[in-house]
């Protein structure tokens, strides 16, 4: 037994007590009892020190972060969140960062309603790495393969603050509020659990941005025209894009638009709807408080079109490094 | 889409194929679909570089040891190895290294049949982390809080080899061919998971010897007593402790059975069963073409006690690096 042996004391109340844990951290397994007929959606994100984050990033707002792309990926699917495995790899089993960590981490499963079900921990460079597990009735996932011709493309709230959140040299004039407001979007990201759950049955494809939503979407395209054998494209109304005030302010309402489009690390669904279903969809996302833009249309182009005030935008070269 | 989300091309052919994978790699979740009534067993290892292994394990051993590792967490509960997710972190996306830990993981994973389901690469330091997922109806898992007094404790194939390949000063005048034997112990384990699943429904207690027998014991004995109140202890006849003829020759018959007793990495099962069941467990073991010895017996004295040739041993005063 080593000091690493012991770590899982700073975890031991990251245990939502969910009656379908049958055996929880301390054995060689933990043992989940899925309710019949479920399957099973599982997820795998990794953040590595000076890669995905850097010193800025505090270990409250690492287990907030952690906890929020792995559910992001959950409710892509529709999935409800149930459990998560931790690989936490450390230089040292420094206390005061285990309690910082292990709190917050309770805390957002908590939120959830997600138990802590086991890991390892581990001695080297600060990696951490969660698998995260949700349940949904067979058959129901919303997947990337699933889009048609003619379906609108929404997405939820709003994109390209964590883009922004980056590019530090751009914000040297704004309030302090204002640069708060773009971090906890980069730091803290809101997966969008509840919006997940409520269009699972209207939506015909969804993704979470991640990579931003102009690669995103280029996903789904692939992928829906992998499973029909038609190829698609989309047209997105760049002017549509919802972005947020203080980004208009810093980069301009075009440029914000273009930031929304290729800027990654939102977390926000990008998903895709039968007209048909549209407002059955705006009424879901009312209800989860959550707000949802519709930005484009889905169509057999075989292409990824952008249109700014109905002109054709050349997006592509308009780097996403380099359009300032 | 960057170097490392290519890097899944090296892992494509690893999937066996399994009907209960709805949805594999490639969305943002993988949907696995268990059978009715079943739990899932879950567990977590991490290996990284400098700390787990040295520039003596191969890619290809790297992938070996990793899937030995975690599907030993299954065998010992007794589940069925299903599905695994990998969290590769990478200093370079080099494509030697990726082809032969891709290959070698594809080969492990189809011998267990195992389908990868997901994971995620990213650059940072060597570090490797897999989850794996079994099943088994619900109820019927070996757990380690399941010792009874009069218990017999057993363990599987041999024990000592992987610590004592880690001694590399008292193997210089050994035959290459038993060195090799010795490594192959360390870096390529085989995790018992055959012998695990029959002896599922008539052990009581099991866990994987990985922190070493007398250690790995001792969580019996913890997990047991805390679940029936009673303060158990077991006594282990150390002569009785299998170990290789390599290391009887390198050590000497005593210092044989405490390197057994106390070394790690070996990925054998330690398990107990009540004296009726020792035929039928012993019948299940030559089934599987596994070496199982009985070593001692589970008590009420709250204490793991060694004995050698009937001779009370002060075995914990025997230090694991020390006793030579």
């Amino acid at each position: 037994m080593n000091e690493f042996d012991l770590i899982q004391q700073f975890f031991s109340h990251a245990n939502s007590n969910r009656t379908d844990v049958a055996l929880g951290i301390g054995d060689d397994c933990a043992l989940l009892q899925p309710k019949s007929g479920n399957q099973i959606a599982v997820t795998t994100d990794t953040m590595v020190d000076g890669i995905h984050f850097d010193s800025r990033l505090s270990p409250a707002d690492l287990a907030h972060k952690l906890v929020a792309v792995n559910l992001s990926d959950l409710a892509a699917m529709g999935a409800e969140p149930c459990w998560v495995s931790l690989a936490l790899t450390l230089p040292t089993s420094d206390s005061n960062w285990l309690t910082e960590f292990g709190a917050m981490l309770a805390e957002r499963l908590q939120h959830y309603g997600v138990s802590l079900i086991g890991g390892d921990t581990t001695r080297g460079p600060l990696t951490l790495s969660l698998t995260a597990q949700g349940q949904l009735p067979a058959g129901t996932a919303m997947i990337r393969g699933g889009a048609k011709p003619g379906d609108l493309i929404l997405v939820s709230g709003s994109l390209g603050d964590a883009a922004l959140a980056l590019q530090q040299d751009k914000l040297v004039a704004l309030p302090a509020a204002s640069i708060a407001s773009l971090e906890q979007r980069l730091f803290r990201p809101t997966p969008r659990v509840e919006l997940g759950l409520a269009i699972r049955a209207l939506a015909n494809a969804c993704i979470d941005i991640s990579d931003g939503l102009s690669a995103d979407l280029n996903h789904i395209l692939a992928r829906s025209s992998a499973a029909s054998g038609e190829l698609l494209g989309a047209v997105i109304d760049a002017d549509k894009l919802p972005v947020s005030a203080t980004a208009v302010t810093v980069l301009g309402a075009k440029r914000a638009a273009l930031n929304g489009l290729k800027g990654g690390d939102d977390y926000e669904l990008c998903f895709t709807v039968s007209p048909d279903s549209l407002q059955p969809v705006l009424a879901a996302a009312e209800q989860c408080n959550t707000r949802v833009s519709v930005i484009g249309e889905i169509n057999q182009t075989g292409q990824l079109a952008v249109q700014y005030q109905q002109q054709q935008l050349d997006w592509q070269a308009q780097g996403y490094l380099h359009f300032s």
